[in-house]
């Protein structure tokens, strides 16, 4: 048996050898020896600033787990970091393989790229660039997946998350990247083609997560006991440090996400930092005011809602806009996801658990619209059409096409768990283990509170 | 009523509109395409290096937030989270319209800037240098104005401390950092004229959060039940895994406080993050072995606090002192963070909940001291003498001022809460929520443990 | 009694004044401005970069903590994180003081170095590089410490762990170290010298740790109730969630660990940034995959402990290897941590509570065969039999020593706590407090589940 498994090994690792002995030469070192000129010193420093930012990004993920797992019971905090963890790790596999040739590759159609699979560039020309430009984008697709999961929190199967965050790793997300960033790289991009002004993302990974996550929310609908006789009950999450932790993390994460945009280390990334952390603080502002006149109380999870609407206002703008203008841009943010957490969850009774349609879907609108009224080079009615072409792409592209995958999933593999896996938590149902086997939990946890 | 929002809107956003073409000069961007020269390369370095560091510092936040919620009650866990979130939120408005210009503004008087309200500097000139300092000093501005919430925690009034944190972030910080600091920027400073040694801000920051927090604990007064028959009692915090979480977020965004503090990428910032290391590792030693002494076992909230001590005492001279200075600096600062914790507690009868005032007041003093005993290019009697009347002009600054602010807060929007509410915790009663609905808080919690 | 305490103080401060006089020609600094070559702003962007690199990595030690409180008991918690705090903080004095001397220092031997204890090679040229190299190694050998703590957690005495924590900052890594790095400054070292790649430190680093575990948790034994009638029982932890945090944490601490081991900014950090990212996140979906076969669920636990595997094992190859490559490798390692676990504990009958030995030990291993396997510029049985014998030296020197130490330390000191401080918890029994006080903690939490 033994020798068997040996003999299996090897068969696997031959053709990779192979394939290393064939590639070697993609790996051929420059002389670090030779003379330095100013301009090298610059691309090692726009390396070592792309990738910075991309780990900053990256750490996002952190954030995204504990807000999610924060705002959600306790009975499921175990399916959700893994949910976190895992559209991470296979988003990274598909965009690898499929996502970054569909977003960035060369294109025949003016539609999507369809050169670059599995970084099959860099084994071509061996230009790290290639792989410093990656490493920055996979986080960014990372970041678009992850939004889904909290407004699907609590009540999708584990298999079909792991379907969906593959899909849209490898394909929703990237054609869409395709016509707002496409020529970044190697690709062309019809909307960019128009003058459309979205420098981070406000709409390519915000709004594309948050239609996305529309599309699931309505598909698999509320959770048991969210609306009792047609009425929205609150269900609170379990652990609001942790979330707040998570916001920190968020905001902490988009000085990645904003500066590093630039993809260059160049004097630009000031004003984008500051027009960021005006507009996070100004966020937090606006949706504490809004709430605390809706509910005469300051709300922490509005306001902590409010730190990222200001933050994905602002994406969009960052590069373009003055502080003052952040300043407005975030405080309308905060207000503007008060508003729509509300409507979502009281008047269309949709069920998104942390808030992320509302958050990510809307706000990322909000922002690329003020992208372009904000732009302190000038606005003209060209420019708001064109945001506004972008904002309805977005959503033409994503709803129906999640709508329709989130369907599939449903006829398939299945998209629900059943009704006593999801009244007893996610966490023994799917993984088998409790995420605090040490605490008591209230009895009435399982269920809802008025 | 849609069409007066929207007009009311409209009113809102044409006057920024406006603002933008106005500015839109100040946006111009450099040619890329032109020749670097090695300085220009510098340049980029210099941002990309201060605004990475603001970054870390930024983190910092998450750092003081997780102590804080640790150190205290459940029952107050989402109100401490609320003061630190918008005490981050109200400085980084206060500081941008405010605080930035009488810190570094020009200056007529000699003790406060009188220029550059709204970033106006960047307006006129369009430095983007303008925008990067700005970013670095406004996270140095909310450590110091985050210090306070911890000393005044479990029973302070949310509005009150969303009043102070304006306050301090716009006025009393800026004052003296205007004194210490201002000559960076545009202003000049009368403190470092005479020779003040504070590079990253022992007492620039640290020393003004502590003896705000002094201030405002003595306003305040104790928790319920912590002197109970002239005896001070232990108020055990809810969570010491997240405590020690912030401490070691607090040890790793100090490497962007104190190393970042060059605002240029230069070989100095290598013997700053040793000494930052081993003054923050000396620390915790420091205070574990004075802890195991005093109260026979290790204590992990001092060993904790040990660390801060040893980094707060570091901050001041990180660069101008030897690394084996570093090592010594660090040890007394953990042991004299001990000492003054049981002293302050003790003794005085202050309630600190975390030990706020000791970190960063007392600590902050002694850094700012050692800096001058330990300077490597030599200690001279005029040196330990401004030294000390940094120390002091610090204390006489902020102390009477902070005391003042507090006590007009009390007497008119109110200070303190209620009894019943100080019982009940703050979390309901301020915020309307639970921090953790899921889990059942000992029945005492709400009061003292022996 | 005050003026005698004054005197004390004033004699331990007048040698360091001293020193600091007589050393003060080594904190010279350069004028600024000089005109600055490429040259120049290559150095400085290589001080940034291999500092925010180290920083990364420091952050590694809050993953750490996270990972191994939350895998263990509630009532153990103060003291996991305290015995991480202190092996960072005793670590970093020990490798100031004689470690670095060891790895680093010029050798006579050819064994281990033998100039530089307390830094005193700075203190002789004043060449800030050595400050910038020392502090990107202090956080490596405060990683291969702290892995320790896990696998003997719950029942190991704290003050023997501060004896273990100096032994193998002091002495066992950096003897290993020397062999592997040495000539990465002054030394040398006889295991690079046959071509052993280790880049980042698979055997290195991560090896080192857990071998040293292994010995620990051989010599200490398993906790009470996780052997009954010789069959195995699960222990589970208390915060599945807090790990969660830790393993995103380490995560994104690897992207100091790793493209920073090039300690210059280059090129050459994204094909190192691209392998980590692929590597962890096939780590994750191998050990998924894995845990799901065999224990019909996907195993939270060996998913996270699978991210740890894969960047493990692309820790040797980073640099060598093609991101194809890195998939495999990294998928590998995540097959082989849910074996190795298993294996460990169920058959050898280890108790090893996080799976240190199988994370860092095994999947180390691995990594460091894969490197030679897997290297891009071709696979020679020298390069294969020369990584055979890294894997077999790194066991030989650090098992055997790092068993007699335990040995030792259970002769002198005494290395594990009584059965009754055992069952009640360490936090009580060892520090006094408890980590959560205003929780109910299960009463058969302080016992084995089944």
């Amino acid at each position: 048996m033994k020798t068997s498994r040996k003999g299996r090994l090897t068969r696997l690792l031959v053709p990779t050898i192979v394939l290393g002995l064939v590639s070697s030469v993609a790996l051929a070192e420059g002389n670090p020896e030779k003379t330095l000129s100013a301009a090298d010193v610059q691309k090692h420093a726009d390396f070592v600033w792309t990738l910075v930012a991309a780990f900053l990004v990256f750490f996002m993920q952190a954030g995204f787990a504990m807000v999610e797992a924060g705002f959600t019971r306790a009975k499921n905090a175990v399916n959700i970091i893994m949910k976190n963890l895992m559209d991470m790790s296979m988003g990274a596999i598909a965009f690898w393989a499929v996502g970054f040739a569909i977003m960035f590759g060369a294109t025949k159609t003016g539609w999507f790229g369809t050169t670059g699979f599995f970084l099959s560039d860099f084994a071509k020309d061996g230009d790290p660039w290639t792989l410093a430009f990656w490493m920055f984008q996979v986080v960014f697709c990372a970041t678009a997946a992850t939004i889904v999961s909290g407004a699907m929190a609590e009540r999708t199967k584990f298999v079909a998350y792991l379907a969906y965050s593959a899909v849209i790793s490898a394909i929703i997300y990237p054609v869409f990247g395709s016509w707002a960033w496409g020529s970044l790289y190697k690709g062309s991009g019809w909307l960019e083609g128009l003058g459309f002004i979205d420098f981070a993302g406000s709409t390519v990974v915000h709004s594309v997560g948050g239609w996305a996550a529309l599309a699931g929310a309505l598909v698999i609908g509320p959770r048991i006991g969210k609306y009792v006789d047609g009425k929205a009950r609150a269900i609170p999450g379990h652990n609001i440090t942790l979330a707040a932790l998570g916001v920190f993390i968020l905001w902490f994460g988009w000085y990645g996400f904003n500066p590093g945009s630039t993809t260059a280390a160049s004097t630009d990334i000031a004003l984008i930092a500051v027009n960021t952390t005006l507009a996070a603080a100004s966020g937090a502002i606006g949706a504490m005011i809004m709430s605390w006149i809706m509910f005469k109380k300051p709300d922490a999870s509005m306001t902590l809602n409010g730190v990222l609407a200001g933050l994905v206002g602002i994406t969009a703008g960052c590069a373009n806009v003055l502080p003052l203008s952040s300043v407005i841009i975030g405080f309308i943010a905060g207000v503007i996801v008060v508003l729509s957490v509300v409507f979502i969850d009281q008047v269309l009774k949709i069920d998104d658990p942390v808030g992320a349609i509302s958050v990510h879907g809307v706000c990322g609108a909000w922002g690329t619209l003020a992208a372009g009224l904000f732009n302190s080079s000038g606005v003209t009615l060209k420019i708001i059409t064109v945001q506004l072409i972008g904002i309805a792409a977005c959503f033409i592209w994503v709803f129906p096409t999640a709508y329709i995958l989130f369907r599939v999933i449903k006829a398939t593999i299945g998209l629900r768990i059943s009704k006593e896996e999801e009244l007893e938590g996610l966490d023994i149902g799917e993984h088998g283990i409790e995420a605090y086997p040490d605490f008591q939990v209230h009895p009435e946890a399982g269920s809802v509170k008025t």
